[in-house]
């Protein structure tokens, strides 16, 4: 323990990002000031956000910088602490970023103190996404018996806990994945009622078979296409929840979105979800989820890699759609 | 009184209608049956959903096929009644279209009685526009003093009343419309804050410059390109109300919309104004608008012609954007 490994941007990616466009190097390990503490990464968060934030698209975080460290949550245990409020060998969700060691002064920390089930899930299921997932379904969603819900990227965390909490709370849940394994999982793991392929099979085709009266919640996360088809595909009053536009992280100019013609035809609200709105629900979230999954009602999917060394490959492979389930790197 | 004029559709318009689409027909006039009555129209509504009628676009009426009269709002006198609830002699708002005299059994029918001011503006101001605007800006729009409000086709029935209907409640209206004489009115007659001419002037620009915190209520009546400005230049939980779609009725297929993203980061709302979902605020929007008219609160305009045999012209003048306030043909 006397080096830092880190991934350091290298060059800005062009398009979806790439090995190359990423650096691994080695550092000192920092020593806490007053009122700060050192904690050692366990297990970091890859997240689509975090290719806005390399570009400086990301309006909540500073962009990114060629030689500057990713960024990014992770689940950390506190080796060395000069912060009153903190104590070695806490669990910590923090900011480390892309590297083995980070320094904090508290800010934005949580206490992993009684979490439920692996550490990890406080990255995912149990973490951001859950709540993302929770506040944009219930907060604009509003999920009654018998509605239809339809959530694009429907394998990862947070497709999968739109589906699980809209099915807990009466709805039936409708998958939009891009792969048969993907779509497997979607509907034989979360308990979806089905999942469309959207790589092999036409989503406006299957989504009037599925629902010939429309859906009442989409809840999107990849905006483009599936977007527009699904503006057209609305039961009265229906609501979108835009969340996601994983179709255009990549790109350097956003494209046009969906005709908005339909949205008055069918009454619908659109509504955008970010998750910095809603951490006053978090408690409340937390304690709800970690009944249900103790009650298996929920399930959750890692994708998970050993060693930061392997952070870019898993980054670009996220970032392609290559993903299964939450993606993870455990260091 | 021998024949009744009409004006039928000759052939389906591609792109912005022509005088060749339509023909003006001689009929004879009909005799009501038990439970109708028979009316001569006195003003016509000319109205851009005509448009979408025509193509078979609109969703709440029927297409108007080749050899059909073209259909409309009308203030018309009744001159024989075989209905127990109408009498001759009395004034009502009824759909005779684009002809002279016209059958009706009473259905979507409302009596003019204690109607102020012009009997036309039962077609404009007081009548579907005006309830358009009212209900779409209260309902969804939710104008609080301060407020800056943004409406398109601001010299339009519906457009003004948005802007006057704003004010009233505190908010600082500003229009966007298509000519410096348009502009002129808007300011002055009106008495809106500011109108941007989208011919000559960058809209993007002059938004900013006039509300450099954004725009809290976006009151669209065109969509397209200034629909698109208009979301990337949002206050926090911005309100856009989608009303009219002006710059696509004359397109064979619907463009795309905006990006969605900036919705996302306004938090914003987007809802759509049908008019027909808001009849039970007809009363509530009459007595007020009565009122207002009355205090000289509100004005309007209007852009008439006199005799049956100008609709074709009045129609196409309307749907190059060309109109000054609302279209009227007086027979």
């Amino acid at each position: 323990m006397t080096t830092n490994r880190k991934i350091v941007l290298k060059k800005s990616p062009e398009g979806v990002p790439t090995e190359e466009d990423f650096e691994l190097l080695d550092d000192e390990i920092s020593t806490p000031d007053t009122n700060q503490f050192l904690s050692k990464t366990i297990h970091l968060s890859l997240d689509p956000y975090i290719r806005g934030v390399i570009t400086g698209r990301h309006i909540y975080s500073e962009k990114v910088n060629v030689g500057d460290t990713i960024v990014g949550r992770t689940v950390s245990e506190i080796i060395e602490s000069n912060h009153p409020d903190y104590q070695k060998g806490e669990i910590v969700l923090t900011s480390n970023g892309w590297q083995e060691y980070g320094i904090s002064d508290g800010d934005g920390v949580r206490k992993l103190t009684g979490h439920q089930g692996r550490l990890s899930t406080a990255l995912g299921i149990m973490g951001m996404p859950g709540l993302t997932a929770y506040a944009g379904l219930m907060v604009y969603g509003e999920p009654k018996e018998g509605d239809i819900l339809v959530v694009s990227a429907a394998s990862g965390p947070v497709g999968c806990m739109v589906g699980q909490i809209a099915q807990i709370h009466g709805a039936k849940a409708i998958g939009i994945a891009g792969s048969e394994e993907k779509c497997n999982a979607v509907k034989n793991v979360f308990g979806f009622e089905d999942c469309i392929n959207y790589k092999t099979e036409n989503i406006d085709h299957r989504i009037r078979e599925l629902c010939p009266n429309g859906v009442d919640i989409y809840f999107d996360n990849v905006g483009g296409e599936t977007l527009d088809i699904m503006t057209k595909n609305l039961a009265f009053n229906a609501r979108i929840v835009l969340c996601g536009f994983m179709t255009q992280y990549n790109l350097s100019t956003p494209p046009p979105g969906p005709n908005l013609g339909p949205i008055v035809g069918a009454r619908a609200t659109i509504r955008g979800v970010v998750v910095y709105d809603h951490y006053d629900k978090q408690d409340e979230f937390i304690s709800k989820a970690s009944q249900w999954l103790q009650d298996g009602k929920i399930q959750y999917m890692e994708d998970e890699v050993v060693g930061i060394e392997k952070t870019p490959a898993q980054f670009c492979k996220l970032m392609r759609g290559k993903n299964f389930g939450k993606t993870i790197v455990t260091m």
